[in-house]
């Protein structure tokens, strides 16, 4: 696996990284100097906008530190794996039949747990994993080092609105739960040999209230103790865990 | 929380250290200078061994690193909690009539999924969590850290042999479980309304081979996908979680 630090994953220059997003490469973040404005800003907004592109402002020594070459103020970061099509995938799933199993990640920027989540949902064959287009965790090398090597086997879709592809994902007859510590309902009364999507949210603040509102139905993990919640990426094991059990216990 | 690397921490030279063990003192390790002979490190080796406490010989350099005082070849580190005796805890346990929940770590050294299993196993309201004298994570500041207080709340037993530990909670009629991938028993199969007490082994190396076979029964989470492993601390909360779902679904 390249590393997505070496130049070799970065794109340089104003129409190399216009080209390389209009060519369909897929993008990691673009890095744009601060307080460049006219065409290149507006054209890079707009492209970055439509294909669901974190473009960030940083100031020139950022980019410098980047780059020896000349990068004209724009910097793009190639991703190391690209990302899936959430509507393709859901339709694909649809069509063989398959019980859908999904994991909707809101605002996991933590790297090793994206990793440690990546690596339970590939074992428990969750067909793909959801993440906003702002505000999670890269898909970079870490990312796939942590989850050993399973975020190269599992699909990633990154929408740019998670209450958009709630409803997308809603079309296709799938339920969608969230794991929610409100909730009195716990995880093993829901059943998951139904078509499946569980929402997880950060530690610290949870699922935001819209995306909580949006699921079907709040369901919680039993705790026993005193200690506030297990760590999310254990969280997102259990739920997983569970769903394969139900499923398998049915044949 | 007090910081475990401050001064008050540690405790230097020789008289104090070896009156602080026969004391009675919780001591997490104790680090002898390098080339040490005589009746100090004889006495020390005794003292160790007797209690449990690992003993690690050191360049001079590191105890000079550690203490601008006269620390006369020998540093002890005090633990910020203390270790449980396990065998009265299993009295205690058994006195009350509560079906056990044990944990047995061998060879989790990773300070981070030590953590996170301590939160786990205290949300699921495990008993103890049991780990060998030699190549564990400390009870540190970090562990109880990222257990997010939940060691604080749970008992840890440090037990000179794994084995020896084993063979006591038989003695209490606890089923001794081992988590292994190369089980064909999913653990949803096994009645963990017993008590129960489940080895974990390291994602390097898994169990040791001596403790697999202490085991009653091996058990293994199912896996659908092709990643090899879950990670440590997520295993930990898928087993725990089990225990938990029927506990309570058997009301």
């Amino acid at each position: 696996m390249a590393d997505p630090t070496s130049s070799s994953h970065l794109i340089f220059g104003r129409h190399p990284v216009v080209e390389a997003i209009e060519g369909g490469q897929t993008i990691e973040k673009v890095l744009l100097q601060q307080g460049t404005r006219g065409e290149l800003e507006k054209t890079l907004r707009h492209l970055c906008k439509a294909q669901g592109i974190p473009l960030q402002y940083v100031p020139k020594e950022k980019l410098n530190a980047l780059s020896k070459s000349n990068h004209q103020g724009v910097i793009a970061f190639i991703a190391p794996l690209a990302y899936q099509d959430l509507d393709q995938l859901l339709a694909g799933l649809h069509e063989r039949g398959e019980p859908a199993l999904l994991l909707l990640l809101d605002g996991i920027t933590d790297v090793r747990n994206f990793g440690a989540i990546a690596r339970s949902a590939e074992i428990c064959g969750a067909h793909a994993i959801v993440v906003p287009q702002q505000g999670s965790a890269a898909l970079n090398a870490e990312a796939i080092k942590t989850s050993a090597g399973a975020l190269t086997r599992i699909p990633v879709c990154r929408e740019s609105s998670l209450l958009n592809a709630i409803d997308l994902i809603k079309s296709y007859d799938i339920q969608v739960l969230a794991s929610s510590l409100e909730s009195s309902l716990p995880v093993y009364e829901i059943d998951l040999k139904k078509p499946s999507a569980i929402i997880l949210g950060s530690e610290g603040k949870g699922i935001q209230p819209p995306i909580l509102r949006a699921a079907d139905q709040r369901v919680r993990i039993p705790q026993v103790g005193v200690t506030d919640s297990f760590n999310v990426s254990v969280a997102a094991g259990i739920m997983l865990y569970e769903a394969v059990r139900q499923r398998e216990m049915s044949f």
